[in-house]
């Protein structure tokens, strides 16, 4: 059967995979969650229609959004991560042995009970005694913490629907309040090429919270042109500066010492948003 | 009116582009040639099926191919493209103005007819008196050079039809020899998500024949993935040691210095291709 699952990227651009069974639909509280078996990209979870994950290229987006920070910042200890339902982003967080606890805060259950049904190769570290899932709003979480963390992360879907709350200075406020006086703070942020307006304005209110701001890249191919950034608030530690980097045991498959630096060599035409 | 244009870029993924207008539209004697203007990406030139360029994203191909052997090079004055009938390339290359000659040798006239008449953004240099255009097939134009370039680039089609014998062996010892005795070499060569095992055996070869073999990384959104790479074969000046880069006047969207650097940091899992 020629069954093919198609996402619109944009409104004149889309990506097609061809789906071997549907294996999961359903309509929850928040958005339409899809888990698709793809022959290309192996299981795929797909929300409101967006690729969110694949077993073929999650290992990118995963260990970026975590190692990127927590490798700058010299000794985290307590972790959270806003979205993020999958797991991923805790399973790369607990492979750095300094980490006491890491809270996974998502909106929806029934995104986290789809991952540990269908996808345990990315949820696996759900159930780690140094995992704590709550299953609550991100915004009001955050709010009702204060000086306690020291990284957060916004591991979210794209700013339309349940996560836009998500991209607005407010929250960024909030983080910046949330975290230690060293902490740092990392946000999935889009296409450079297809989101350069949106990029712009999450960079200039993230600047006027932290002291330091950076965008950096790296490439999941399930996403929109490929190219994907994050980006990241600090109050002490510069990403560019990060030294001791070690992934001994990590097995990383996209992140390294060099991809780290390299990840900041944003092209003219991105770095021109963040002017 | 519906149109779109669909590339089969594996056989389990597509990419669709909505079409406002096919501009042209031939079988010449080598491929098929399409000439679309899309919504997306304005006009795309399409070779049996696959998009070639797009003006929305042509530059970081034509930037990275160009400017990371013309930058790592200390004096270039002799240039040879294989291929690249659309003249991008040739564009990138005329902004050194230590080149006296940059000659394009593709084997099918009509690419660079087309290109001339619907792509002049792209192809604005083929008329510069530095330029040299030869319809000839690159294979035979290489055998019978000697000694002779600083720099030839291979800007090919896929490694099929016409450009299969664009990637083998025999043809890098060609160009090693059509090279000067610190010539530089590079190709294009696919995508690390897709074509692991390909860009496996052209680095084996490469290395073989060069002292120094080197891969490179950019990001084009409509190729297969968005991460693509280059394969880099030099006599002498090691690409990661180039020094005095100035894009001053260059207008460049993608290369800069500190791009051209972080290119060859390759993520794990394209690194291990190279072992």
């Amino acid at each position: 059967m020629g069954l093919w699952f198609t996402e619109e990227q944009t409104k004149d651009l889309n990506i097609s995979c061809r789906v071997k069974e549907t294996l999961h639909v359903e309509k929850s509280e928040y958005q339409d969650i899809a888990l698709l078996e793809t022959n290309e990209f192996g299981r795929m979870l797909v929300l409101d229609g967006a690729i969110q994950t694949t077993i073929k290229d999650e290992f990118v987006y995963h260990e970026m959004i975590s190692h990127i920070p927590l490798f700058t910042h010299p000794n985290p200890k307590r972790v959270a991560v806003i979205g993020g339902g999958d797991g991923g982003t805790i399973r790369e967080i607990l492979k750095h042995k300094s980490v006491e606890k890491a809270t996974l805060v998502d909106i929806d259950k029934r995104v986290v009970e789809v991952a540990k049904q269908y996808l345990p190769e990315i949820s696996v570290a759900l159930n780690d005694s140094r995992a704590e899932v709550r299953i609550e709003d991100g915004i009001e979480f955050v709010k009702s913490h204060r000086d306690e963390f020291d990284v957060i992360m916004v591991d979210s879907t794209d700013p339309v629907g349940p996560a836009v709350g998500l991209f607005v200075k407010e929250f960024y406020q909030s983080i910046y309040d949330a975290l230690k006086e060293d902490g740092i703070f990392v946000a999935q942020t889009e296409s450079p090429f297809y989101n350069g307006k949106f990029i712009a304005s999450v960079y200039r209110d993230v600047r006027t919270v932290f002291p330091i701001a950076k965008v950096f890249l790296c490439n999941v191919p399930t996403y929109p042109g490929g190219l994907w950034c994050f980006t990241l608030g600090s109050k002490k530690y510069d990403p560019e500066k990060a030294q001791g980097i070690d992934t001994k045991g990590f097995d990383c498959k996209y992140y390294s010492e060099k991809v780290h630096k390299a990840a900041f060599a944003l092209p003219p035409f991105a770095k021109k948003y963040l002017e």
